[in-house]
């Protein structure tokens, strides 16, 4: 059943609906990711996996990604008109260019980055950009970062999981912490498949995916960014993390409870004791979006343990293109100010969106 | 705040507590651990991270656990008495025998059973077993299993995550199902720390543990048992997972989209159609207790989806011997009857326990 409200101003609702996780891609990337994945000398099974298959599958879903990936333009305006979509906040797709060698991912980063800001500014009302960055090149990231928010007039970094095997926890990578906390824009952690040290298991029974091992990696690199203290460092410093916080909040009472008992009995000598417990980061330094999660308990969970004011809208445009779901958000039985936070006002005040232009 | 009100018969709360994930160990078992944790040739970082830690750790956490595990006579009963617990479900604790070669498995298997045996026998309106098995044998697993059921009067089977490295949705442990579901007994999937294919972005961080690596890697395990086939093979069979349903009941959503989504664009040709959604087997197949989770939020959460009458009540003693969490639980804003099916009936039922003799 789709959704027929009229996009672009307040509908009847009293909300608009505002998508903070949806992606895009240059179809030339697309076809280096797919020679990439092809390439018999690299061993990443978990990028050979992700792109071998959505590069090159003939399936319908794959197809219609790909095609959705590519358009900044007609089609991607209908699909939002047609699911009553007002705004997207877009990203360079999983895994960005962090899979290929620095001074080309630097390269590949910036072109994505003009291309995004071309859309962006085509379609000022619709489109809000996030900004593609290179870490395996920090300093040239944090330029770009710098360029994609004061000169393209991006509102966040995108970051897709591990870039070449590593996580960013390493301190080699708090430089681009600190520039996303100088320039005052959330960083989204966005999944990617797990990184070869660990995605066998998964693998070997296809689970590597959306389905289960994105959400378990991502969990674990926030939690790795979280407790090698860069929210103690840097604590103004915002991240956003999708699907339904990928867990994290579920867990927040063994987390809270473990970390503590693992410190207290020294069983790891290089755990840093932090500033606060790990739910107080959930709480104030992470932003939840429900990509993929179109489920009233998940997303009103997380509303309640990590508050309305940090839960916002996301439809995963094109990997999860589904208009009745649009209608399942619609329809939840929570209080209409939390709804109008989650489709709307969150997404506003995170990404300071011009709301007078929408 | 200790409660106190006095077990053995249904207090003025109005149910009895059961707890259902409750570990001992030999004392000899756990110098064994000690032994193989420091042996050179063994490559298992998740069994060294682990046994390490708690069978030589100073630390006082490592100490209570050590102790604990090895008492099951006036300590434990003490421990239950202080808590308010009327009765406790108890297995070898993680990773039971399956990390030796078959032959010795086999045979401590045996022992830990005749051991945990007599300490039913000797307080039986306190105790009740769950049988460890050598899953590295699969016949003689399946033969310990008869005893242990048949014989000695357990309850349920115990399983420990991977046995070396395998999972147990490899056909070769199937006959651990059938008979199982012969014998009508729950399985009861235990955490152990993730296999060497999967540990080092956990372990590098301190994360291998029952802060986040134990839950992924039970989940993952779980999911591979579901997409394997195994409750279409053998409908009747139940599991139970600890640690509010490690997470799965929160990923219900996206397990079911995601599954669905990857079979119908053929992504792995070795995925295997299943006769129900993912949830289906959540809800039919699975039991599920609160393990180092006393919290409502979770506890609700899963009652909620996956059904009151599969949530059960657990400690984790001596993991987890915290006092407030029982009066945490107590005092949770449910139904009267969902909080009797949590800390009585449902494990009355799922353990076949007679209640008149508790």
């Amino acid at each position: 059943m789709v959704n027929k409200d009229v996009p672009g101003r307040t509908n009847e609702r009293g909300y608009l609906r505002i998508a903070t996780e949806e992606a895009f891609a240059p179809a030339s990337l697309l076809d280096l990711y797919l020679k990439h994945a092809r390439d018999p000398g690299l061993d990443d099974p978990g990028f050979k996996s992700l792109w071998g298959f959505y590069a090159a599958s003939p399936s319908p879903r794959a197809r219609f990604i790909i095609e959705g990936l590519k358009d900044l333009g007609e089609k991607r305006l209908r699909d939002m008109d047609a699911t009553g979509i007002a705004h997207q906040v877009i990203a360079l797709t999983a895994p960005g260019v962090q899979v290929f060698e620095p001074a080309l991912a630097t390269r590949l980063a910036i072109d994505a980055n003009d291309m995004l800001a071309d859309a962006v500014k085509a379609h000022p009302t619709r489109y809000t950009g996030m900004v593609a960055i290179a870490p395996q090149d920090p300093a040239n990231a944090v330029k770009e970062m710098e360029r994609g928010i004061r000169k393209l007039g991006f509102k966040a970094v995108i970051l897709n999981g591990h870039t070449r095997g590593e996580y960013h926890d390493d301190p080699k990578f708090w430089s681009l912490f600190e520039a996303a906390e100088a320039l005052n824009v959330p960083i989204y952690l966005h999944p990617n498949a797990p990184p070869k040290q660990m995605i066998q298991p998964f693998l070997e029974a296809g689970l590597d995916g959306a389905v289960y091992g994105f959400g378990v990696d991502t969990g674990l690199h926030m939690l790795r960014i979280i407790c090698a203290g860069v929210f103690d460092r840097f604590p103004k410093l915002q991240f956003i993390i999708g699907h339904a916080g990928e867990a994290l909040p579920y867990w927040l009472y063994r987390l809270d409870y473990m970390h503590a008992a693992t410190l207290k009995s020294n069983r790891y000598p290089f755990m840093k004791q932090l500033s606060h417990p790990i739910s107080h980061y959930l709480r104030n330094n992470i932003y939840i979006t429900n990509s993929g999660v179109a489920w009233q308990p998940a997303i009103q969970f997380c509303q309640s343990v990590i508050g309305p004011e940090r839960v916002m809208y996301a439809m995963d445009y094109p990997y999860q293109y589904v208009p009745e779901e649009v209608r399942f958000c619609d329809e939840m039985t929570i209080p209409d100010e939390h709804k109008k936070m989650f489709f709307q006002t969150n997404a506003e005040r995170v990404f300071k969106l011009n709301t007078a232009t929408l």
